[in-house]
């Protein structure tokens, strides 16, 4: 049932023979992989589009990951540079549109190893908030790469409270300019990407003031380098933030602003602007603003959270199956290591939970092509809970999946620690998206917040949104289980997490209530829930989680095995949590120890079950190896010979200075052999 | 109370004053700082010998660390072997020796960045598995650095599992020499630090084969570089493995052998020898041996463990309390965020625990030198329990240091993520510690399988080592607590601590003996109960170092606020783990789900009272700024200052040529500013 014929997912001068130890694993498969991968996909359509993206930019050297991790940070900046310069080329000749149904499969394919996204977001922000004569002005002109745009709000000293940004921008009526400054060092603009190096252009975001009031922060499109030798503009200081954990090809910059002006017209005016008197009108809503936000951190699951943990699992679990070592049993050849349960219990939960978010972001991308039609129709009644589910889940899911793709690398032994096995560069890099487009537990809180107020509403019998009606319904039965075997209906387990997630909420409520009532001023009270706050918050994500993937998988297709593995894995990731967290389920006794002890033994016994198929269910991801550019995570399994043949290519394996210079005047006393 | 003058913490060009944020932090502490310094090193004089080896090496520039973040991996390299080199010199210019009160502090103030650390290694594993005349002819040798050693165990296909390795030497009578052979390429070598690029000789396990006979692993010497020009030997194959999540400094490196001939000599022969007729004999006891490896892993918890999690809380709780974000309460300035409750139930727990594993490694150290004693008179009793607990602590202290480091990276937000916070480079390096010396799952079912011997022992009454009589006193109660206060008494908790791992020793070993009753075979079901197994290990490993860290607090001197403040951090490492694991303690009603709510309550209390000392706390590390090298963790704050000027010397804020390549060609069609 293999997708592409071995040949293609081959690297280097490995010979394309399957690792026999890897082979068998596909033999045994319980469902068709290939069903299973256009599943993923969205239909078998879909998934012949995104080979052909993926074939198209792989046999292209120009976009060749093969050096990466040899390559120094300007080397990793100049090939992105060049390969984001190429994609114009390729797209035009591929006739790939920015509308076209292959458009997303290209950063993907690229695996997001290029340049100029935050020209992209440059653009996405005059879109969104320029006014119809500033999108007509800088859309064509960035379209056609004529200047090279990036986007600067963070600043040193302020991330995620946006109002504490210092960058100022003060109207100068008699001059019809804003003059931008950066009045001190924690107000510098730092972050931004494409700013260090490349962009001639950016969105810096600043405080206005006109005539000595401030009205907030507001937009203002600005040049920073000459678009005929790309020196700096005049007043502008602006250079790269340095090393990284990764985004190697990134550069990330700083900016520093001093006395710079631009024309009246370079404030982004489709919700506010200052008149040539200076005065300043508010216009439109700004919630489609607010919306715009919430789209981006559900954008970014699919490419920059689920793809590097389906990777690591790939990884982990095909060389998890090659690898043996020790014996079971005397007299014996060694094992597989994937056949030990230690092992199955580090990695098939984390190919579960790859599965239930892949499901989740389905569910929250319906759920906004819903809200956005709303929007268009000026009902902004969603809005609250698309923010709250956006904000939780975008915390869970990269929470979740940085932990699991650490736990792929470590299992993996001392070969996931070297760079060539793929998983090291997968790790630094997810670790991430725990940070940027908002800070985890920030969110968290967000999403907790609204959890509070719809339990307050729905407790005072107000109406609440549907994701969150389950908070009025508190029951206060016990878990009906009798056996491991009732752990398996998605009912029992769902009801399970549902309780746990009013419990938590209800119980953090009245905390809350009593410190405001004892005396305790509102904010010190609700600082002093937080720890609380965001355990609901996880509980919520956690149970809506499990309900979708059960929801799921009840509609699947019965035929070719696919219902049956997927029934599988939903049963693993929902008992994994129960396991993980038996204290949240105890607590109230709602479940009892011995059904703890019941989730244990079902739960195990379902790593043995998937264990069985943990190769096809990667193999479903339909990740070619140059994708993976990892020594342990091929397709043929020819893992030790790869990290041989990778190693010697090795800058680390040429001639270095330090013999002459200091091992041999070390070793000059010696003579010949010893 | 601050140890040395500011002056001393300067770095780069950043004036000395120190930020009012943190220097109004250290105006309030509890305790004495210094004496809890001389406290952590066991006495003044440590303190004061410890301070003059940091200033003697990090006043000489050939040690400088500060263009670390921007070096390539052969960079490093070079620098590390520089630094070997020049430590040699300056050793003897300061009349420090390897015997003498300085050494054990050149590596810590080195932050372990230096070459030819395998060299010592190969010296080490001379004099233990040596014949005194290899002893007498080799360690003078080694000594001058008339070679350089390394030590070659570990195979590409083979870590864990010694038996498995695949490295072969055949006797040769007529020619009184071992051949050595790499037989297929999973029997390559791969991993030897100091291998890659730099050593001319090298210990190789192999299994000895005589007469056609295999008679295991045994140690040989070989020379694989030509001392002369450096060049390999003939038969030898050797070179860099290539870049790794860190270690760059090192040169891990890969050695094939082609009938690679060595005299009989070679073999090291303290306890087995190949006599020149090929008979085989086995002499003295091994079982030192086998003591060593655990020295090994007792002895890398400080400088390897310890040092990285230290140096990661001072640096995220210097920055939480120079960073400010947000508000609590409206109006006022924005809040340092050392402040936000959830901000100290990441950093605290990681603190406390710092402290915790600090006594622990104490606790080790006493042990191993009693046991070392013991040894020495010929009485291997304690050698069972001395195994078991370096193993499970190895398990223990690395995996929480590592998640600790982790947490303390992600509290930073997007500093933290820039390789100048030093967090990243801290988290890479930490990482490696749960792999080698013995991956940490296969020690936890060492401690496992003592455990449940132990456990099978005392029930039948037989007498048990001292670290796990308590398994034999089973008691059925129920926790006494009646308040939150109740939980801050080390005898409830430490007891609690003490039920929870009996439990899981119990009831695991109970499933043990029913599957084996049930006809499972005796691996299958050891296999089968690995995962609870793993548990049982660190819950008993948890519960001693709660009991050791309690024990230690209470002979601590009342005075200088030094003992109320440890004993704090001890209630507060307790409590954070029954927090974060309520299951097991909940589960058979020890404790009840009252009393899990007033440890919650507790625990939170707790933290409010520690973030007042939090960066005394940090200040008794004492680590010097350079050891730091981190632009938000220095002693004056001056965080954004720092990053500032520390970005501008990063290479890549010099020409790159991606501009006249790519960007110009891009942007050609545009004139002059838009």
């Amino acid at each position: 049932m293999a997708l592409l014929e071995t040949s293609k997912h081959c690297q280097g001068s490995v010979l394309g023979s399957v690792n026999p130890d890897l082979g068998s694993e596909r033999q045994t498969a319980s469902f068709s992989v290939e069903r299973l991968t256009a599943l993923l996909d969205g239909g078998a359509e879909q998934t012949q589009i995104r080979r052909a993206v993926v074939e198209a930019i792989e046999s292209d050297p120009v976009f060749s990951r093969e050096n990466q991790y040899f390559q120094t940070q300007n080397e990793r900046y100049e090939a992105a540079v060049r390969k984001a310069v190429h994609l114009q080329k390729k797209m035009h000749e591929m006739g790939w549109t920015e509308n076209g149904p292959e458009y997303k499969y290209i950063y993907r394919a690229l695996s997001g190893d290029v340049a100029f996204l935050l020209h992209r977001v440059f653009m996405r922000s005059i879109s969104v908030l320029g006014s119809d004569r500033q999108i007509a002005k800088w859309i064509p002109l960035a379209t056609q790469h004529k200047l090279i745009g990036s986007y600067a709000q963070t600043e040193l000293g302020h991330g995620t409270y946006l109002q504490g940004l210092e960058t100022t921008a003060v109207f100068d009526t008699a001059a019809q300019e804003f003059i931008l400054n950066t009045p001190k060092i924690s107000a510098m603009k730092w972050w931004p990407g494409d700013m260090g190096r490349s962009a001639t252009h950016t969105v810096v975001f600043a405080q206005l003031y006109i005539h000595g009031k401030c009205y907030g922060i507001h937009p203002f499109i600005v040049q920073i380098r000459s678009l005929q030798d790309h020196s700096l503009c005049p007043g502008i200081t602006a250079g790269d933030i340095g090393p990284k954990m990764n985004f190697e090809h990134t550069d990330n910059g700083y900016l520093m602003l001093k006395n710079v002006r631009v024309p009246r017209e370079n404030m982004l005016s489709k919700f506010c602007e200052v008149r040539p008197d200076g005065t300043y009108v508010r216009q439109g809503s700004q919630q489609i603003n607010y919306f715009t936000m919430t789209t981006v951190r559900i954008s970014l699951i699919s490419d920059e959270v689920l793809i590097p943990l389906k990777k690591a699992c790939t990884i982990a679990i095909r060389y998890s199956v090659v690898r043996r070592q020790s014996k079971l049993k005397p007299g014996e050849q060694e094992v597989k290591i994937l056949d030990y349960q230690t092992q199955q219990e580090k990695l098939l939960p984390q190919l579960a939970a790859a599965y239930a978010f892949h499901f989740t972001n389905e569910y929250l991308q319906e759920l906004f092509d819903r809200g956005y039609r709303e929007i268009q129709r000026k009902n902004f009644d969603m809005l609250p809970e698309l923010h709250a589910l956006s904000s939780g889940f975008k915390a869970v899911i990269t929470q979740h999946c940085t932990a699991g793709v650490e736990i792929c690398l470590r299992a993996c032994g001392g070969h996931g620690y070297s760079l060539l096995s793929g998983l090291p560069s997968l790790y630094t890099k997810i670790l991430a998206s725990c940070i940027y487009e908002g800070e985890n537990t920030i969110l968290l809180l967000q999403t907790a917040r609204f959890l509070i107020k719809c339990f307050m509403a729905a407790s005072a019998g107000q109406p609440v949104p549907p994701s969150v009606t389950y908070l009025a319904a508190v029951k206060h039965g016990k878990c009906p289980a009798k056996n491991k075997l009732d752990f398996l209906s998605p009912d029992i387990y769902t009801e399970a997490y549902q309780h746990v997630a009013v419990r938590l909420t209800s119980s953090t409520a009245t905390k809350l209530q009593d410190l405001i009532q004892s005396g305790v001023k509102k904010h010190d009270a609700w600082n002093q829930c937080t720890v609380q706050l965001v355990q609901a918050a996880k509980a919520h994500c956690h149970y809506i989680a499990v309900k979708n993937f059960a929801e799921t998988v009840e509609k699947l297709e019965t035929k070719a095995g696919i219902q049956k593995i997927m029934k599988h894995l939903c049963d693993l990731f929902a008992l994994h949590g129960i396991f993980s967290n038996t204290g949240a389920f105890l607590h109230d006794g709602y479940t009892s120890a011995a059904q703890v002890d019941m989730v244990t033994a079902a739960y195990l016994d379902l790593l043995a079950v998937i264990r069985k198929d943990a190769v096809p269910l990667v193999d479903a991801f339909d990740f070619t190896d140059q994708s993976l550019n990892s020594a342990l995570g091929s397709y043929d399994g020819q893992v030790y010979q790869r990290l041989y043949e990778w190693a010697q290519k090795s800058p680390t394996n040429q001639m270095s200075p330090a013999y002459e210079r200091y091992l041999k005047p070390l070793l000059h006393n010696t003579l010949s052999k010893l």
